[in-house]
């Protein structure tokens, strides 16, 4: 990894008051991981004076700035501005971009008002960054343009469809040049079901800690938890190793594919086809599978049986097994899934009946009571678990697990 | 407004590398405006180091800091440490969040790790807020509690499920006591369906704008907007009545309920049952009405018909309407609806039939296409529109417009 230290300021006061989300900020830091550079800080700031105390500060701190927004122009777009002052540099009229500005109003049959001239502004001694999207060029400040500070500024549009073409075209060589190399670092993704962020550090942190060189970062989601191994493909691959020995029979995908992406795909290469019988999930499981492209080859029927008629009449659940375990059952679990493995003809069906709140919870059967049944050509497994949590994250748990046990039963691991 | 300056800082190397999105400024944004209060500036950092740096500046800078991420039990979970440092006190063990660490594994009858026993500690003088979704508590560090800043600061969870709610319970509370008011302004959110923001631009905004004293903001989704009215209660009326002159129709609610909840609402009101049949939306509009707790009152069969067999053997679409029509055409659709309502014995049943892509497109047919039935004791109405998005988002708008037409047959407005 080099040591580049690059920072990301977003400016624009619909940004803070969340009437726009900020995808800048994520947008860009994937495209600078893949040419192996990290973002040491990202910041967002509201129009106006703001910007300039940011870029003091960003400029005196990092390698590169990239710095989003107030490039328009209306008053409060004074980014330009700013940057000239923090470098203690000139503005100059650019008489391309000046020329390019009449050129876009022209194509469009509009007449430029004054407000635009602005736009043909540069600093004395930087690049116009050509605009093909709209009428904002970009500005690159190349390190020590004013004498102070030693760091490359690249001024660019807010509007995606301008930024996105702009960053590829003209930031990606740049930034490649001053980092002086093509690429650096290396990620990998490992996803895992089943295991809690705290089983890695009981069992895994220590060990992975000892490679040197790798770097460790972990993202927790209800029911899932990555694990990002950041470093060269040697030490990647030592604690890959490591990671595997503890836990691969939780381990998912190493691609960042989700759980449901994982058993379509599993499901298309063993050719089974599945089917879903959802009580407590109401349909989660069936919409979740149905979210990946080309699920229809795998997926036919999908049953949400909410009510005890609706079990017994569409699947053939029987009223003595209702009646004489309830709903919430192993004994149910399982009838519901070979009931609509047979009607459906499907080779696999996954049941979940459960309790999920806020009200029809007893001692007994607590609310977050989860009964699952699994029914294959071999017989049917069922399972009996506890999830006591809000009734949407309930859901998703329970159809994390129904997922996670389709996936072993076509891995083999059941 | 208060000029209280608010800072948001979120911690975790993942939101700079891209791989999860940054929602929690957007969110807090959006919580903030409610109560009258604005963002100042909005930070990332990653895990590490940076934490206490940044800690430091915004805290010698603001009157608030709200941190998000790194309460959690692992290595890289530093930011109770970071927050001591600055603010220079001791840290201790918390009596009362370690029994409430106790209580959360031993309700899931898990075992509780020696790494889970940090999320105990807090900053001597600080409140523990309780996380009744997780194990990480929060941190509330009152202003000047090392005797300089004068800052106050909340740590809290990154996961929103977490999040959320300690961010109402214990937050909004003290915020509203720091800002020294209840509530500086009302606020009333008119939730819309079936127009899009440029509507409200095209007819409305202009007549809002001459309303003095009236702060308008829009936020919209797939297929929704929501109309936020700033205001005493009179010009937050003056400003409802604009709006409903023009939009009543399209208004779904005006406390904040989502679609789903307000047809579950209207189904029980009228003591109607829906069942619903699903082919491309495989079974998110089941899923969604089961999201709303009581939903099983009003919702006992749902039935996702995603092959061609499946639509035949379940609900009795004819062989040869398929084989005519196709699947995705409005006579398929009728039939899904009027046979769903039969076999089901429901009042209502709501069909979508549609091509989600990203393959199956046709020249006739493209990809976006998408055919709707609504079936009641009055008979059946079929409709057919076209949304090229890409395949959760055409998903999702298939499936509010499906809710929608519920909603719209209760209502009588059909």
């Amino acid at each position: 990894m080099t040591t580049m230290r690059i920072e990301i300021l977003n400016t624009g006061t619909e940004l803070l008051l969340g009437s726009t989300a900020n995808t800048h900020g994520t947008w860009m830091g994937q495209e600078l991981v893949k040419l192996g550079l990290r973002v040491q800080r990202q910041m967002t700031v509201p129009d106006g004076v703001a910007i300039e105390e940011a870029l003091h500060e960003s400029t005196h701190r990092s390698d590169v700035v990239l710095v989003t927004g107030g490039l328009g122009p209306t008053s409060d777009d004074i980014t330009r501005e700013a940057l000239a002052k923090v470098l203690g540099v000139e503005m100059i009229e650019d008489e391309a971009a000046l020329r390019s500005l009449h050129e876009f109003f022209e194509k469009r049959n509009k007449p430029m008002v004054d407000a635009n001239l602005k736009q043909a502004q540069n600093l004395v001694g930087a690049d116009i960054l050509p605009n093909n999207n709209g009428t904002a060029p970009g500005i690159y400040a190349p390190p020590r343009l004013g004498g102070e500070p030693s760091c490359a500024v690249f001024l660019l549009p807010g509007p995606p469809r301008e930024l996105y073409p702009m960053f590829h075209d003209e930031v990606v060589p740049r930034l490649k040049a001053l980092a002086g190399v093509e690429a650096i670092d290396n990620v990998q993704e490992l996803k895992f079901v089943g295991i809690g962020e705290s089983d890695f550090h009981e069992k895994l942190d220590e060990d992975l800690a000892k490679i040197d060189g790798l770097e460790v970062g972990y993202c927790a989601r209800l029911g899932e938890v990555d694990l990002r191994l950041i470093g060269s493909d040697d030490v990647i691959e030592q604690g890959r190793k490591l990671t595997e020995a503890c836990f691969k029979e939780f381990m998912i995908s190493d691609d960042g594919a989700a759980l449901e992406t994982v058993v379509v795909r599993s499901l298309a290469a063993a050719g089974k086809i599945l089917t879903t019988v959802e009580s407590c999930t109401g349909g989660l499981v069936a919409n979740r599978i149905t979210n990946v492209p080309g699920s229809s080859s795998v997926f036919t029927h999908g049953f949400v049986t909410y009510s005890n008629g609706a079990k017994a009449q569409l699947i053939g659940v029987s009223e003595e097994t209702l009646a004489a375990h309830g709903a919430v059952s192993e004994e149910v679990a399982g009838e519901m899934a070979s009931g609509a493995r047979k009607v459906s003809g499907a080779d696999i069906a996954v049941s979940i009946t459960g309790i999920a709140g806020p009200d029809g919870g007893t001692e007994e059967k607590p609310v977050g009571t989860v009964c699952f049944g699994i029914a294959t050509a071999g017989g049917v497994a069922t399972y009996r678990e506890i999830h006591p949590r809000s009734r949407l994250d309930f859901k998703q748990q329970a159809s994390q697990r129904a997922l996670d046990l389709v996936r072993r039963v076509l891995g083999g691991d059941q």
